[in-house]
């Protein structure tokens, strides 16, 4: 599988977005790419960066950008994962990702099922929690474990998307800084999400790809200064071994991903064997008050 | 709290072990250590390198071995995280952690739930799976999450752990490569290791420290050459942040935690909060068939 990955700053508006996006997935498939994953909510601003009504404006041309997007994975013949703000009733928003499918069909959508809030995060106000479940989406290159973002601090979402036969994870992601924090801190961020990540791709022996947004996003209501979004999209293999690691700017580029690791590794760390399925009733708590 | 860990190679027997260990427990007990941590099995050789029923005549002085760690732990005043070789009946043997507590009682045990087998690790053989299921134990210094060696490679364990109060995870092991593997494969298998342990204090914001043993040894079976203990203990913070890693020989150290960091980092980390345990059932299975 040859994965192309779109790591961008956002700039102008969903027009701007969308033409350049557009380049770069054409781009991408002409280098060999058959499957292209796009960051978190890439047609737009990070807007939960504070709470505004005005910003469910973003999510009335959820038809047309499917639209964009089928056409767009049809004209480059390439499976594409997509990330949009998704408007399926008044007052009911959700954080969606459609995979279409290489003839422009849509091969099944994701929505995002944990939904974080904490200040300049705050998406609790924006999206409804998805209800669709882990539902891994089959595509002519495989089935793939879509998450978003938040879901990639989650064990238990990969390893649903696993259970069900996911033969690669994929996250569509934004997450920053923020400037004030310590270098120590920034590097123990960066640090904590890439590892975590990396021990969903060992624990199930399944490779992973991770694209973030890129770039510096102020918040124009001013409750906090802004967002520095850290870049560093992210394939590891079955293993958790890096294969490409991106930079802090603007870049995109197509990884060659070996699916067929997966049954080696999982014949040498053969952990779902192991699961004590007899003993994890607690996994389905919040919490043991009394344990 | 201060943890002492206790990273030694196989040398002689029970006795010279049990001379070797005091010695270290009492040392580190000087420099400070409260908690002192040994690795898996630290009584004997790793015998699961093969299958050789006279290998469970190591579990005969189960009781004896109590005793000495009883004392050892009142002696030098440290609450003690024990592994041994437990014999609960003819024919019905455990890999097991007793901790005990600085006046020598004994605070919990627990018997290792996931056993691995592959080989030079024949764990199916000697021990049977345990039954107590995953309960932190209640110390003076603090609630302790102790899990055994291929426990580390299942987030589930860990997560209980945590849903009951864990203040810290811990995990005795014996892990190490074969010689005839490639030093990119140990490479990515010791980074593994590491990786998916700080997943787990990331997950849950909670400190952890692997204790882990070193050195060759030999399979007199010569079904395989033996295996080469990689050490690499380490103690990680609550952001999964390596506070110490040991080297690849004996080694001993005392490593400070601050248990106060969970509370910080959790708050800005709320994965608690987030978790999705109404579409959780599904990790009460083995796998899902026509997921």
């Amino acid at each position: 599988m040859k994965v192309g990955v779109v790591q961008e700053s956002f700039f102008g508006n969903k027009e701007s977005m969308q033409t350049l996006l557009k380049k770069r997935v054409g781009q991408l498939a002409k280098d060999g790419a058959n499957l292209v994953v796009l960051q978190e909510l890439h047609d737009s601003n990070y807007f939960c960066i504070s709470e505004d009504v005005k910003n469910f404006d973003l999510a009335d041309g959820f038809k047309d950008d499917i639209e964009f997007y089928s056409k767009l994975a049809k004209n480059c013949g390439v499976v594409l994962v997509s990330s949009l703000f998704e408007k399926r009733a008044a007052g009911l928003y959700h954080n969606t990702s459609i995979v279409f499918e290489k003839d422009g069909s849509i091969a099944g959508k994701y929505r995002k099922m944990h939904i974080p809030d904490d200040p300049g995060f705050y998406e609790k106000f924006y999206f409804c929690e998805g209800d669709l479940g882990f539902e891994p989406i089959d595509t002519s290159l495989g089935r793939l474990g879509v998450l978003i973002c938040w879901d990639q601090w989650f064990f238990e979402a990969a390893r649903i998307m696993a259970l069900k036969g996911a033969e690669i994870l994929i996250y569509p992601t934004a997450i920053g800084w923020f400037d004030e924090d310590s270098d120590e801190e920034k590097k123990r961020q960066l640090d904590s999400w890439i590892t975590i990540q990396r021990a969903h791709a060992i624990s199930n022996g399944l490779p992973l790809v991770s694209v973030n947004r890129v770039g510096y996003e102020r918040d124009k209501s001013r409750c906090i200064d802004g967002i520095r979004f850290w870049g560093n999209s992210f394939v590891c293999g079955a293993q958790g071994e890096i294969i490409k690691r991106l930079s802090q700017k603007s870049e995109s580029c197509v990884v060659d991903i070996d699916l067929k690791r997966s049954e080696e590794i999982r014949r040498i760390w053969p952990f779902l064997r192991d699961r004590r399925v007899d003993y994890y009733d607690d996994l389905l708590k919040k919490y043991i008050d009394n344990g």
